[in-house]
């Protein structure tokens, strides 16, 4: 599908140099882009890039500039790249209805909008709300609740009780709703005696949850992930967490039991947070923070026990300094040392 | 179902002060409960919310007192709690028998108070033991063997041959005895020469597994997770790995291949332990431990290349002060100038 | 299967010190190891091992010697060992067919020397090469192609359009092509507004995907894994890496996206790799590393910001002494102020 440029400046608010009657019929990258291709520029490093792109159309920042191409002026040139890929690629049509091959139990209630496809597990009392889709190998538990226009796809788990708000995608092989890791140490048996986790996952509306990434269902209560916020592949979150709405966990980052995440939370990569603590909202933490301590709102932290990110990463930097710091230290002893002795032998 | 307050006293081994005849009819946290209900108070961080809750009773140590609540007094309140969670909240009772739409190898011994459910596989070979649970989704491979009164929830999977004992739970998307990660380099491929993984990976009794945790199979031999050891999401276990009884292994922990884990080891979240080591009975590890050497029964250890857990969050704090120390240094390395200077030039 | 210990050593090209006409029916390790079994001694981290082994036969390297058992060198003994595992564990033989409870659209091409077992589903328009085996839960995407001799562990899941090589092995609960992580935010919303993740995943032949690994579909074009390379358990490949061949991820690492590591890089556990970064042929990376920067062909790094291997482990150890540093430097500081004070006073 061709769509003129004009048309595509007007869908995100832009303001175009160029010829407006150009048809462009997809999106690329700077480097991969050819003629009828619109790209975007949003990150300096990749200048060289955007001063060669074939592209016919690019979107920018104010103030870039470049001949040769349509440039198409916007505040936010990934925003609208977002908003063109999913005009470009929308979400695949799934036809409604209950398979061949899906295992529905009767009890079960699946909107007559919704999609259970092949090999796909829907139990008693589970509900599934209108136009959803659940992917062949998902399991919906029983009582589970999927919210209109959710995805679950291929493989994802979400037991028993657990809730799914509207518009979540479920990522291949994440799992909601596991046991919380509670256990209670009886030296008499010895023995870890498990502590029945009784309580529910809640995802509220507009999650994403990434593949194979983990909530825990809450030993009483719920765990629950805030409105909007986006959760990465092989995420870890606990027992009785809650995360605020519009936060973002990256990639294999794990959240303690009972940990608290404010609004607006960006956790890079292999973070970890300890349990029991309050992250305010807005805080962001580096790659593989270790976070052992409350954090107040809107700090910006990283490293080990985390603190402050630009301190931290000037001592992370000095650390390498240390072996020569210490030979340093020993020499400056062995001076003063020298000039103490002469002191005293002094007359 | 109410149950009176003695019962669960006594059920607990605990002493009571307050109305036995109380009926309680469910459990909660000290800020959630309600009247009816009965708390527990284990965590001093929790004093506050102990002090305000609306429980009719709380479980709490020796010498906790407060007035207008019931109170049972208990060595350890988690584990009376633990005790009484199973009261109010038991494994849900599956019926037994192989579901239509499991699917069972005819060579397959399925023990008749065990329950298949729709969507499991189960193939040749393979014998469930009494009462055992497979759930949807859920892959039983050739030969392997499921003990008495284990699950093993949606989308868990143990492959061929390896054996996992009774009373396991196995959450969703775990993986029991995947490919241990074997290879050998051919300079004249160049290729890496995959390392056949003849070894299977054994759970004994008790043992607990996270969702999307892995156990690999062993090289040779058996990767062992020993009698009651609970092991968190997303934990990694390499082939060959033996972890002793009674072990906890939080979330996102990865051991390589073949390294021993003693009796009642207990690592943080996101550690990591090096290949062929020896970790002794009883240690733990601080979250996001590198453990790099050896560790000798009993210890406990932090940070990178892990040391003595106490030294090391001393080290970690004071890497803080290591851009000011720099400084610091420069600057009395001046000051021992000035005063040689002043000595040479001295009379 | 009994095997002439003389044909053993032709196969792997190596020279015998001892009696041909013996019979190997199986490999052991070295402490394992009966009589009629072979071992092999490359880590002499096991020389006791190797000293006290009942082995009838051992691998050994250049230059080893013991008596009382044959001993067949080679140049390297772990290559020979894992040639010899391959041919006394060869790949299970799985019968060809579509089985009964396999769920193949009918648009799905399956080349009739394949396999698709109970469960697994194959959806339209996908292309299953000769020899493939898919096992039971696998999923396989709408116009996914998969490679001969390729297999799919229980479990695995491939989306749509992505495509894996030949001789593949994607271990159970391993996702390909789940969508990339990547959001704009939309402060008007506020929201975070997804980007289509419109490209696909690549694993060229002979790549090795460990359990629960996620190798992300590209937001445009293609995430490419080289020939040849082998990813471990729960690791997190982002949208648009490319991963060059001969690669070694271990287990956790996770690489970030658009991130390009070169040929034969060998990253340990639980490294992070940060997102747009070039990583050199040959790179080695210690576990838990943390690739903030670019790292130039052939470097070995470590640590945080990681840096140079050897330079990191002596900062790693003096960070240990920091505390004690911290005192002495205090000390010194005061040291050298008595000296300037007695200087002042002087006459």
């Amino acid at each position: 599908v061709k769509k003129a440029l004009a048309e595509l400046v007007a869908h995100v608010g832009g303001r175009l140099q160029g010829d407006g009657t150009l048809l462009i019929d997809s999106l690329a990258g700077l480097e991969e882009a050819r003629a009828g291709q619109l790209s975007f520029f949003s990150n300096t490093k990749y200048r060289r890039a955007f001063d060669a792109t074939h592209a016919s159309a690019v979107l920018v920042g104010p103030g870039v500039h470049r001949d040769g191409v349509a440039l198409v002026t916007v505040d936010d040139p990934l925003l609208a790249y977002a908003r063109l890929s999913q005009l470009f690629f929308p979400k695949a049509l799934v036809a409604h209805g209950v398979r061949k091959g899906a295992l529905v139990d009767p009890e079960a209630r699946v909107d007559p909008t919704a999609a259970v496809l092949a090999g796909a597990i829907v139990e008693a009392g589970a509900l599934i709300g209108p136009r959803a889709v659940i992917h062949p190998g998902a399991y919906v538990g029983p009582h589970v609740q999927i919210g209109e226009d959710s995805v679950l796809h291929a493989n994802a788990t979400v037991l028993e009780r657990c809730i799914v708000g509207a518009r979540c995608i479920l990522h291949a092989g994440s799992v909601v709703g596991a046991d919380g890791f509670g256990f209670a140490f009886d030296a008499s048996g010895p023995a870890h005696v498990k502590i029945a986790q009784a309580g529910i996952a809640r995802l509220e509306d507009d999650v994403e949850l990434g593949a194979c990434a983990c909530v825990d269902r809450a030993t009483l209560g719920e765990t629950v992930i805030g409105k909007g916020s986006k959760i990465d592949n092989l995420v870890q979150v606990a027992h009785n967490v809650k995360v605020g709405p519009l936060s973002i966990l990256c990639a294999q980052t794990g959240i303690s039991g009972s940990t608290e995440l404010g609004a607006g939370v960006v956790l890079g990569g292999q973070v970890g947070v300890a349990n029991h603590l309050k992250i305010g909202d807005g805080v962001r933490a580096a790659a593989q923070s270790g976070i052992a301590h409350d954090v107040e709102a809107g700090a910006t932290v990283g490293g080990t026990l985390a603190f402050d990110v630009e301190n931290w990463k000037r001592s992370a930097l000095a650390v390498r300094r240390l072996p020569e710091l210490l030979k340093e230290v020993r020499e400056l002893k062995r001076r003063i040392t020298v000039l103490e002795k002469e002191k005293e032998n002094a007359p």
